[in-house]
């Protein structure tokens, strides 16, 4: 019975030959990006690698300031997420690491931790904070565009992977978008009540203008 | 504590340098439109006025036989709300002005009034007109797709503003639709019951063939 | 030919008449809130006042410490909009009045200035700061998730309406975030870099707690 | 090898026991309505015949003013499609037969003729009919929100099956919406230009009131 | 009083007409393919037969081992459906024809049965087969991503069209993604339990490698 | 200036009091399942705990004849995640452990590897196996509704996080698919011409009935 299914082969699969089937849309980085992603690469140049990301399998480097270092996988690195709705990052906390204060506009987060004790927490629009220190292999969901922190806690440092529901989620660092940005120092005060010397020293700091 | 943080920045800023991430899609009005939408400006040659549209600032002139006038604040007009979801229109209705039955194919719509009286409604796919005789400040919402109308009541004009929830609502005017497209007069009997002589004169009047 | 079509609308219709065509889904604020929303009310109990929210119309109490005010025409007080992705707010602004910085986590807003001037801004992942001031008629979009504001400009105070791209923006105002909530001091310290005392001092203000 | 794949089963499947994994949710026309449909049946209570429908095999009753039936399957008819994006209806044409000018307000359309010749078309926002006589076997694809007609075309009749991409696609008729509708006749006249004695003829034909 | 509409026309129009307005969005094919979609090809080039496809009008050929041909009207075929949520295919089984057990990865499926009996089912993740013996008229559905299959029951063959909420719904044949591929015959072993002899015959018949 | 902020907080504050506004909507399971998932827990009740699942933090058991385990996070187990678009899965792989052959309906995914080596694939439309043996640290993603798998290499067993596009992915697994459910045997034979002797084999096996 199986001796003549290869006539089926040639007859079915034919029938597709000009159909352009989108079971991905690996991004063309090259291409203008759009609202719903970047354009694909030619179905036929796609292979393997395009799906597979190794860049976050180093550590980040944790020697600055805050002890901690993020890594993406977002679609500017790994090209294969593109229009799927998903990527991650790396979180590396040194002992006292801090990813400070942040936001994803457009998209909703999954931590997960690896190894350490991580306090993470987000903050409602009813202003109520959602926190629990997380131990290894816990995972924590975040509601996107509300702000949120992870913070080594014990005396060791801490491992995590993050995951978001776009392939492009944008990141906010509360403290760069006040002191590093180009926000000027009267609309700083004004907007926040913070203390003009404060908002100047915080500038001057993170080298913000303004 | 925030002497060092300046470290924190080259680090964590050059970690994001080659990610693309999406804010906002500022409309290439160049590029070809997609389901989604236009592709993006590059972010870098984005501005503020961007984000801006003044043209609604200036009333529409009322000097027609609707004594009436819609200025459209969509993507082909401002770029900025490409792939946001909003849009908007400026309302002038002289006195006893008329905005005919229309329908956007694939926009929700917020009507927000600023001054006069205006008596809205729309029409539900179970033959219910919902309507009301709106005052300034009031708002009413006119879901998708059904047909709805706004009239200036009392003796003077009144201004409103709508706004969609889509960047590119569509606007299909009733009248226009049936007597100033190629409709054939045949086809526009048969499928209204609408007088042949009627239609005649109307696609007379308004510039349709057929 | 049209004194019989009166058949055809029992029938038509009558073919319809147990098919629940849903043209809008007016909330039923005592049903459970869902990801899409809340359930809708029976069609034959909804009336032409749901669809219209006249609550806006009224100028909020601008006698406080921001010299503004802002109504919500939301979901909860106008369930006229549930599922169509759009809600509206009303901002007045007395001279000098602050909108404090703040974000929508899952709504683009679009602003329209009434009377006065307003400057407006928001801040990108790219920490630039978007930013104008706006005039009477005019629009500015804010893409979601990120922080913004909005100020008085001049000696007068204003009016603007905001409108959003969903029936639920939320709303998170910084500074309650971080000084009106049960946010720890020492983990605003520690994600923010600010000072202890100015926390403490600000949390003592606003109410926070820990 | 395959011998003791039992164990696999016990050990997998019940570490799902506890998941409601969600293939389908076939309505409980029972439960109230919401933005994204109907809530789910209970998975252990659905059956083979929720997700098919049976009622779309008959022929429509053509003896009526139209020569024409329209026959729904939509969710209220065929709960299987609830959550689904998808539904049907059966269009029954007698010689001359005419579905009138019409919308779906949430569903573009696809139309498969089966037998017979059908005239169909839509008109677009532009004001321009794109129409077509389709034979046996061809599709026409219809946007949303755009009116448009299907109309038996030669001496004979003709059957076709619309598809939707919605599980409630609404449906407005204009003839209906205008003068079977609680439409006031001046405020039909106004917003349409048709003259009020037509108006009022049309609406005591077809059961209209005001 | 329609007299002068004619002003309107020329006042609206010209209002919009730099407006891209956007009912529809024709594939441009030779544009790259993204997330959404295709781009749009240029509105003023757009015909009415864009709108139409005529390809499914013959039966596809049936002399082949599964007595039975699909014929697809999505995307790549039947350019107007880009962005519209829906596409097409033709199924015609001679007697006993079978369409093998597959998947569309991205889309929910409606099959409406022409003429003939077709026993068709999917089966769940709960591991449940829904099925059922449909007659002509009947329409079942298939919720996304669920393998399933259609049979010509009885004696004869059939007819059916199965529609998708997909411009571009894919399809993986379980047959020829095992065996007509070049899946490594011990990986296929290793997660399929078959036989390796077995997967050695059938990659020889259907002509995959590995 | 700080002083009297908190009068503002009573007031804007208590403008928000009756707007149920949504930053996140924690499943109550007792509520009835939806298209868009579970109705919201009261926000009242919400606590930490409901954003944080524990539950994968141990191994799953492996001794049985796949050596490996799959420990879901859906929203079943995991209600935080709920109308977010994340669910998350543990795979535990033994020296050759196995997770066979297996589709989600309705969600792309991201593997990230823990440590040790698994090579993993997918299969497309177009029969293209994409695989890749990966190691500790990297990612894959694997499109929706398309057949894939993930087997330990090595001598080594390994650990797995997957990470889903939906809070309620599915897991349809091929051989219980086949041989664990109550297709019948005749069927599986004619849609996938495997022999009956080797299906009713491993219908006993894996208990399928038919």
């Amino acid at each position: 019975m199986l001796l003549h299914i290869v006539f089926l082969i040639s007859l079915l699969l034919s029938t597709y030959s000009n159909a352009s089937v989108q079971d991905f849309c690996v991004a063309d980085l090259k291409g203008a990006d759009g609202p719903a992603g970047f354009p694909c690469k030619p179905p036929a140049t796609v292979i393997s690698d395009d799906f597979v990301y190794p860049g976050l399998a180093e550590a980040g480097n944790v020697t600055n300031i805050i002890n901690a270092a993020v890594t993406p996988a977002f679609v500017g690195q790994f090209p294969g997420v593109n229009g799927l709705g998903l990527s991650a990052a790396r979180l590396d906390l040194g002992p006292g690491g801090v990813i400070p204060l942040h936001t994803h506009a457009g998209a909703n987060e999954l931590l997960l931790v690896i190894h350490g004790h991580i306090t993470a927490g987000f903050i409602s629009s009813g202003n109520i904070v959602y926190q629990k220190t997380l131990k290894k292999g816990e995972l924590m969901v975040f509601p996107q565009g509300l702000l949120h922190f992870q913070v080594a806690a014990g005396k060791k440092g801490a491992l995590a992977f993050a995951i978001f529901s776009s392939a492009n989620p944008g990141l906010q660092i509360l403290d760069f978008a006040l002191f590093a940005s180009n926000f000027s120092t009267p609309l700083v005060t004004k907007t926040t009540f913070l203390d003009p010397a404060l908002v100047k020293k915080l500038k001057g700091v993170l080298g913000g203008s303004g």
